[in-house]
């Protein structure tokens, strides 16, 4: 266990060439680094201590064996606390010109901060930052999806992508590739997030559409470079893919899939959480399904309804059923006469006033409405017809 | 305009051989027979005037020309105020075996009571009456099923009504004839209501299950014998199958389904309310997902959820997805354990704790666990290996 040199020197020549890195700000950055390394994604005793008295000081305490509250936690950071890892991880990300972005740097996403104490020390990135205050929807789902769920991922996503929404995902086949795909076809924004390093593709069927990615988009790790996507970090990358978006929208799931993870962490940190729903037949929307019943999920059914969801619906929702909820106004009234009207058979005022249960003045009323708006019409004997149509 | 004689005398001729009579009531009966026919389902306005002064001096009001309150529903009641139309109505019952129900009989089903002045003035009734306490369903949709629909309708209602819930609907084509023949072959009881009267087959081709529902269950109407059934009175049916029911489920309904109209009843009513999902592909579901998004109703993908929503639950819901949403238990704990285990080469303590982010100490006592469990072995170097499977 060595803590690295921190002075400002040794921070300024560990950095060299590494890209995005604030001048007179790279001790913290360094230490952040560092941090990085020695602290798995999400780490909250990390994230406390950091933002209590800062990086620097908070891998001093770290590294200074001690009796303390941290004393746990120290022992989960030491066996990692070592100059070459911290090396290694830097050089992955000058070979791959991985850029690094902290809190501060304009390219920081505020929208990670929710995440309090979990949110990450650092974050690396393949592409570009610029446009991360568009609106922002996550569409995930299963690996194994169905033609079925491919099929309405491509059409949310190219329909949301076209109207300005940053499409956010995980490029993991199925669901996030197709999500990612539809995206690019459409010219819109598109981000991934990798459980493992920006430097390698995971995928990696998915290294050519991570390029395409990064080339217009964006590609994110909280990982340092060289870091596999190990199991617990697909479940914390989650987190980040959750809170980097103001909606997600889970479009396929198996029973027990990694996107109710995610579900689950929309719904804690307050961001709009929906999921296409799917037969009930089919074992690829079971996941779906649930975050309806037990995550009080929006049922998706199509873009706009995602739109609302994020408050961009360009008109507001019509009052769709309220006269059939309603029951009492002049359609009920209306229904009540066109049941006591033939086409075919004319009839007299009061026989349609029997008929309908209406009061003879009121038959009078709507059949002089319907007549103007060429609904019924009047014969010769006064007696009235309905009109066809 | 005329009232019928309402002696006790002439009300106990008048409802000689009608099933169901009480002695001694046969004048309050009577009126309400009257009052069946003249006014339309749900007549508010009626059922205020009943509620508050009795059947029989309600229709005497409601015969006495007066410039009051009633005047204008008075003139609705006057033109279907004609004895002859009264005894139509009670020969077609005399014919049909129709049995008359009226408030107070213990045949009344006392669910249709929460609709306040809207419940109806009688019921008439073809079939068995007894069992109505049973917990009970309506199961209900499109005219116009798929094959999904029809077979998830089989199924549900065949397995509720196999665990003793009655399933109630509308006897129409599609979905609601696919509820009712599922729970005749379960040998479960169901129960229709009609628009029409109930000596009247709606549709014709349901002449045959309608005969099957009356011999085992109830084939229901608010409508008086003779009685066509009209969009009006589909429209007010539909109050009565969510009043019967402790839920409502839609299996499939367009856009515009008149089953949206019964699912805003339930709401209404305070009956829970439910919808199957299915593919947003199909125009047939576009309904269940407008119940789901604009109603609040639960996704119901299985019997056991139906069950749930009216409190037949077998066993209490497991806390499903806890682990996987809290995040830092020994679950947690553990797969980072199995991200550090290889099952091909075997990793000394300090390599796992390194490569886990977990303390040396934590990663003892978890690989003594897994150990235990068969999940771990140790070889002969000390060093760890996970066991594959």
């Amino acid at each position: 266990m060595t803590l690295p040199d921190l002075s400002m020197d040794a921070a300024r020549a560990a950095l060299r060439g590494i890209e995005g890195v604030a001048v007179d700000t790279e001790q913290d950055t360094y230490a952040r680094v560092v941090w990085n390394v020695i602290a798995e994604p999400g780490d909250g005793a990390a994230g406390a201590l950091i933002s209590a008295i800062g990086p620097v000081e908070a891998l001093r305490l770290a590294a200074t064996p001690s009796d303390d509250d941290w004393s746990a936690a120290r022992e989960r950071w030491a066996p990692r606390l070592r100059p070459d890892a911290v090396r290694g991880a830097l050089d992955g990300a000058r070979r791959s010109r991985a850029r690094l972005v902290v809190p501060g740097d304009p390219a920081w996403p505020s929208r990670v901060d929710d995440l309090g104490v979990h949110a990450p020390v650092a974050l690396w990135v393949r592409g570009r930052t610029e446009g991360q205050d568009a609106p922002s929807v996550a569409i995930v789902g299963a690996r194994a999806a169905t033609p079925y769920g491919e099929g309405v991922t491509a059409d949310l996503s190219a329909e949301l992508g076209g109207s300005g929404v940053s499409i956010v995902s995980g490029a993991a086949y199925g669901i996030d590739g197709a999500a990612h795909r539809a995206a690019l076809s459409a010219g819109a924004r598109t981000v991934a997030f990798l459980a493992g390093g920006v430097d390698r593709a995971y995928p990696r069927g998915h290294e050519g559409l991570l390029e395409r990615i990064a080339d217009t988009g964006a590609v994110w790790s909280e990982t340092p470079c060289g870091s596999s996507p190990t199991k617990w970090r697909f479940l914390s990358r989650n987190r980040l893919i959750a809170a980097m978006a103001d909606a997600v929208v889970v479009v396929e799931a198996g029973w027990r899939s990694g996107s109710l993870n995610t579900a689950a962490h929309a719904a804690t940190l307050g961001r709009a959480l929906g999921a296409v729903p799917g037969p009930i037949t089919s074992a690829a929307s079971a996941g779906c399904h649930r975050i309806l019943r037990e995550y009080g999920g929006v049922c998706v059914t199509s873009a706009e309804d995602v739109r609302e969801m994020i408050g961009c619906s360009p008109e507001p929702e019509p009052q769709a059923c309220a006269a059939s909820i309603g029951g009492e106004g002049r359609t009920d009234d209306t229904t009540r006469l066109f049941d006591a009207l033939s086409t075919r058979v004319a009839r007299g005022v009061d026989d349609i006033a029997r008929r309908s249960g209406l009061s003879a003045a009121q038959v009078q009323t709507h059949l002089g409405l319907a007549h103007l708006e060429g609904r019924a019409v009047r014969e010769e004997d006064g007696a009235w017809r309905a009109v066809r149509g």
